[in-house]
């Protein structure tokens, strides 16, 4: 069975997710590395883990209510009205070595602390609700300003979730404390299995 | 952390479905379990698994292609307009007791055999990524005339993909003697980690 997935699937995303966030253009148009965001950077990782049977971890699709569908004589349903919804998991899932992986991507240019409210409550629930089933959960937090990426534990983030109570920030040393380093490495930008093999060394 | 996930996350969900599928309204319109199609039974056990701490499983969102959203002012962005796409993965995912489970959800009126043109190619060479990571795949097969249903596991599906070639259909016979009967119940309807639950003691 060599068949890979078909071309083009991410990038259908990509413009999804420049709709929704409202992300720049100009990012789209630089090249290389630099001008990628997290979300490119990780479903390329991601690209290379399936294309390469190291790991089958997808983004899922963006969650739409849709209110309204015409249906043209001899072509596909066309969406005419639909609103974008709140999402109630994390943005990513899949299996690596046997293991369930759940996780979200943030990123933020602050350089001395990560704001809480980048995350919503259900998310963090969900994430617990993830560890309770042995799940392994975390949060990849990108401080673009000092291009550092960090594979951060769920419970760390549930912990200051429930301390801070949803409000205010991480610190940036309590980050970095409690986190994995997410390499920078050339194919892929952001090998952040990298960091999962350490966390997983880590759980044995 | 004793939160919920909020109401009516899968009700808009089955709203989307029926307008995917094309699905009868009708069925909406009738009560109890006989009136429910397969993939709302599913929901409604995956919520119950999520209420009660046994698993965490959901629905992944349709996959949309957004190609117009308007932002009228002071309002939420509107989508305009979008096509349904072709998913790349199967519909269900999640994990329990530790272990990834990916599935997929069919039903059928034939009494006698199971259409392979249920799926599509790419679901099936998903299913067999997910098998080399170790994560436990499978399909839940609904013979609907029968009332009977079915965890037929992925390695299984893809052997008989390969054979068939995509085409014609497995017998009901085959399908029943490689399977794990997913039992009647009453809370949930479809209680189907019951059949998982027998799938693991055989894998162990």
């Amino acid at each position: 069975m060599a068949i890979n997935y078909p071309a083009g699937t991410h990038r259908a995303q990509e413009i999804q997710n420049t709709i929704r966030t409202g992300k720049t253009t100009k990012k789209a148009l630089t090249f290389g590395k630099r001008g990628m965001g997290l979300e490119e950077e990780i479903n390329l990782a991601n690209d290379y883990y399936l294309a390469n049977h190291l790991a089958v971890i997808h983004k899922k699709p963006t969650p739409i209510t849709i209110v309204k569908v015409d249906y043209p004589a001899r072509s596909a349903a066309k969406i005419t009205e639909a609103y974008f919804k709140q999402a109630s998991t994390t943005d990513y899932n899949g299996v690596y070595q046997g293991r369930y992986l759940d996780f979200d991507a943030k990123e933020t240019k602050n350089k001395t602390s990560f704001p809480l409210k980048n995350f919503h409550e259900h998310q963090i629930v969900h994430l617990a609700s993830i560890l309770s089933q042995h799940g392994v959960g975390f949060v990849i937090i990108k401080f673009t300003s000092l291009d550092e990426t960090y594979l951060y534990p769920a419970q760390y983030l549930i912990a200051q979730w429930q301390k801070l109570k949803g409000k205010q920030s991480i610190s940036y040393h309590e980050i970095v404390r409690d986190s994995y380093v997410v390499p920078n490495s050339l194919n892929p930008s952001l090998d952040y299995l990298k960091a999962v093999d350490q966390y997983f060394e880590h759980l044995n």
